[in-house]
This record gives C-alpha cells, structure tokens and sequence, in this order.
C-alpha cells in the first residue's frame, strides 16, 4: 500500500510562536502533521539534517543552506522595528567592548552574528565572544554584555533596566542601521523534500498561514490563554505578540537579502544569495 | 513571580489514542499541557520517573507502582470484547506452545501478562518467551508465536490470516475467560503531583473526558482524516475507533481488579490491591 507519512514539521518552543502554535492547534491541523516542538538551534540542525521536512529555521542558518532549501512565502518571525525578544544586555557603555568578554546565547545564531556586525561596523569594536547558555545572571558574572534571544530575552527586556545593565533591543538596531524589517527565521523547506512533494507543501503553507492569520485576529484570547502559564501578563503578552511581525512580504525579503549580503563580508554565510522559492 | 508550570502529560503516539488527541487538538487545550507524545512504554518510564504529572500508563505498570499513583475515573484504553490491537499470532496450535519460543514485542507490557496467564491457565502450556521489537516478520522467523499490540497488531489482525498464522484477539479472549472489560491502559497521576495540583488536575481530566465525548461524535470524520496518512482506509479506522472502550466505570473498574488478582498469584504485581482514585 502507497501511504504518505505525515510531513515532519519544526516548531519554536518560545513564546514568539506560540501564537502559530494557537492557530495550528485551533485549526485541528495538527493532525495532518508530525510536530517537532524544540529551541531554534535544533529545529535548524534537523531541518539541514533532513530530520525534518519543513519549518523555521534561523536566517543564518538558512543562509549557510539555501542551496538545500526553498524558502516559504508570506510567514516568518521578525519585526519591523523592536522585538522586544531579542536584545544585547551590557554593563558598560557599548564603545568600551574592545577586547572585552561579550557572552552570546548558545540558542541563537542570526541575532549573535547581527550583534557581532553592528558591535563592528557602527560601535567600532571587537569584543571577545564566547557561548554560553541563554542564563542572563551567569552571563553577567562572566561578561560584559549578552546577546539573549528568546523568552529569557524577553524578561530581561523589563528585568534589565532594573539591575543597572543597559538593553539594546537589535529589532530595532537593525530597523535602524538599514531601514528594513527584520527577519530572525523563515520557513524554509528541504528542496527534494518540495520536489518530490509540491501538493504537501502548499498544504502545510496553508496551514501555517491560516493559523497566523487567525491567530492575529485573536491576540487578546491567547495572551489571556497563555499568561495562566508564562511570567508575563496578559496585557505584556498582547503587546509583544503585536510587536512581532508573522509576514514575509518584499520588504521582509530585502531586509533578508541585505542581511546576506552584510554576513557574507564577514565569511559566515556565502556571498552572491539569491532568495529562492518554494511554488506555492 | 509564582508561576504553575503547565501540567506534564503522556499522549500515546498509537492509532487507539488518535481519537483523544483529535479531541485534544480541537478543543484548543493543547495549550494549556506540555503533551509528550510516545509509545507506552517510555510513557510508563516517564510516569513512574516523575518526569510526567498524569497520563496514560499500561495497566501492568499502574499496579506494581499504585502506592505512587491515583487512577483518573472515566477515561481508559480497553475494550468490552474484541480490541483488534492486542493479540497473539501463532503458527501452531496453542497446546503444543509448551517448551517452544513466543515473543513478545517490547512496547507491551499489560498484553503480554495476560497471554501469559491465558497459555498457563486455559491452555497449560509454559512457552520459553523472549522480548523483540515489535515486528511481525522477524518475530515469526524466531518464534512459533507473538504478542503484539498497537499498530503493529491492528495489521496483523487484517493479515495474520492470509499468510497462514491463527490470531487470537486478546480482548476477546479476556472477556471469554472472565465475562469482564479489559483496561489495557488507565489514566493515572502521581500522588504528590494530585495533593500539591487539584485543581489543574481536575482540568486535566475534563479536558480528557470533553476530548475522549468530542471525538466519539466525530468518529467518521477522524477516520477519513486519519485514513490519509494510515494503512487502513476510513472505514476500517472508524470501525476500530467504535471498537474501542474509552470509559472508566464500575466494570471497567472490576475488570481491572480482576486482572491484579490474577497477575498478583504469578507475582508480577503486588497482592491486596485495591483502587485508589484522584478526588474529581
């Protein structure tokens, strides 16, 4: 019997998606899907791996691949100015780095290496970095500054200013360094994966737009939902799924484009991207 | 900031419990549990490990660790009769099984039991048995019968008979032997978990029970959705969905004490159970 497995599909286990994971849910589409819940770092390492067909994957890494993959209209997480989740925390003003100790989240690869380039190109320094898990108190005892994406990002956002340490918020470092959105993950699919399975593809797509889309329409729903679990409140919640931006439309793909092209001076990523598509 | 942690619950990834999560998915409470989905037998680790609050765990299991778990009314995997997912193939009569090798397959543990005590009681044999993945090929290159259950046993109750093997549904054989329901696997949560949560743990179990009455209305439409990515085709899923019993009552309840009676003289459970309930 000829029986198609379900598509394996990543999902972030970080508060930014969990209004998707609302809709996907709310849809009953889960069912038609094979859902991966993980940290952004090892949705990235299964999706190049192949053990996983589709989802987001973070820029930097999508990049490194993109000739494995296709990346997926009209759906990413970044923002258009601040994210409010994605932040460098720092003791010291940001032009005393030189030399010194700047600790990067081992769960973050596209927002450690914008970090590193607007360290460089508009603070003029080159600190030295090391990884080290996403804790922002262990990160403070060994460094100078952090980068932090993600829900402990997000505290220290509100936290921060409170225990002296200064927060710069790189959605809208970027907006304002370049102009453009800021796009932090795509949703990228293996293309022999899309090759082999156009019909699949669109229906996840679907799915994963859909669920944005009505998600969006219920935000003060699943913030109330979501604050019953998380540390923030409801109105906090509202406000930071507001802030995120779920599209990715043309500016999205020039904010994604001239992020290739400023990574690929450096050598992280290969020069001359051209963004390619999934047929949807 | 006091925070509860949502509750951690067991999902078992096999097609009996599809209704519940189709149940689980449409009614949005996704949201509100951490599911780890898997076979029952890492369910049932997990569980009596702590790394679980609450969920489905094989009957077996619940009994030899009642002293760390409260049973959930209501809702169980069993059936009043025949199961279709639970049985023993064989190539030889049962009679002549004495002395010779039955396997049983490693997800199991409540079914082997009961074929255990079936061939020493009804039949008196005392075959050699040994654990295997649960195949059904392999199994029959080793052993001259098997135990298996799940999927797995679900195809093997629609093909054992066109390849030459007898199979005998242990749900059946169960209420042949006892007049009694089979739980092959009931809700249980740990105790601590109970005493220090009871108010998300009644959640829990309403949301259960809503799922579990949710997708017994709906059991056509689970099947035609399931039946795209399974073997067996709509009407054969609806047919083993409406075979299933999903409810926890009092002779559901008797059977189990039934079971621990007879598995307590074999020694693999404690003697002088008697259940213990959540207060819902």
């Amino acid at each position: 019997m000829a029986v198609s497995a379900r598509p394996r599909v990543g999902h972030i286990q970080f508060l930014n998606c969990l209004p998707i994971y609302w809709g996907l849910v709310r849809s009953g589409s889960l069912l038609d899907v094979e859902l991966t819940k993980d940290t952004p770092d090892h949705l990235n390492d299964m999706l190049v791996a192949g053990q996983l067909d589709l989802g987001p994957i973070s820029l930097v890494e999508y990049l490194r691949h993109s000739d494995e993959l296709l990346l997926l209209p009209d759906v990413a997480v970044g923002s258009d100015g601040p994210v409010l989740s994605v932040n460098m925390v720092s003791q010291v003003p940001l032009d005393q780095l030189d030399g010194r100790r700047v600790a990067l989240g081992s769960t973050s690869r596209t927002s450690v290496q914008l970090a590193r380039m607007w360290l460089a190109d508009v603070h003029g320094v080159q600190p030295e970095y090391f990884v080290c898990p996403p804790d922002l108190t262990a990160m403070m005892l060994e460094a100078d500054a952090a980068v932090l994406i993600g829900d402990t990002a997000l505290r220290a956002t509100y936290e921060a200013p409170t225990r002296g340490l200064d927060v710069y918020d790189l959605g809208a470092v970027w907006k304002e360094w370049t102009g453009l959105p800021m796009v932090f993950a795509p949703w990228a699919v293996r293309r022999d994966y899309a090759d082999a399975n156009p019909g699949l593809v669109k229906d996840v797509h679907s799915m994963f737009v859909q669920s944005r889309d009505d998600a969006l329409a219920h935000v003060d729903e699943i913030a109330a939902q979501a604050a019953r679990w998380e540390v923030f409140d409801a109105e906090t919640l509202a406000v930071y799924f507001r802030t995120l931006d779920f599209s990715l439309g043309q500016r999205q793909v020039d904010g994604i484009v001239e992020f290739a092209r400023r990574a690929a001076r450096t050598g992280v990523v290969p020069a001359d991207f051209t963004p390619a598509f999934a047929a949807i």
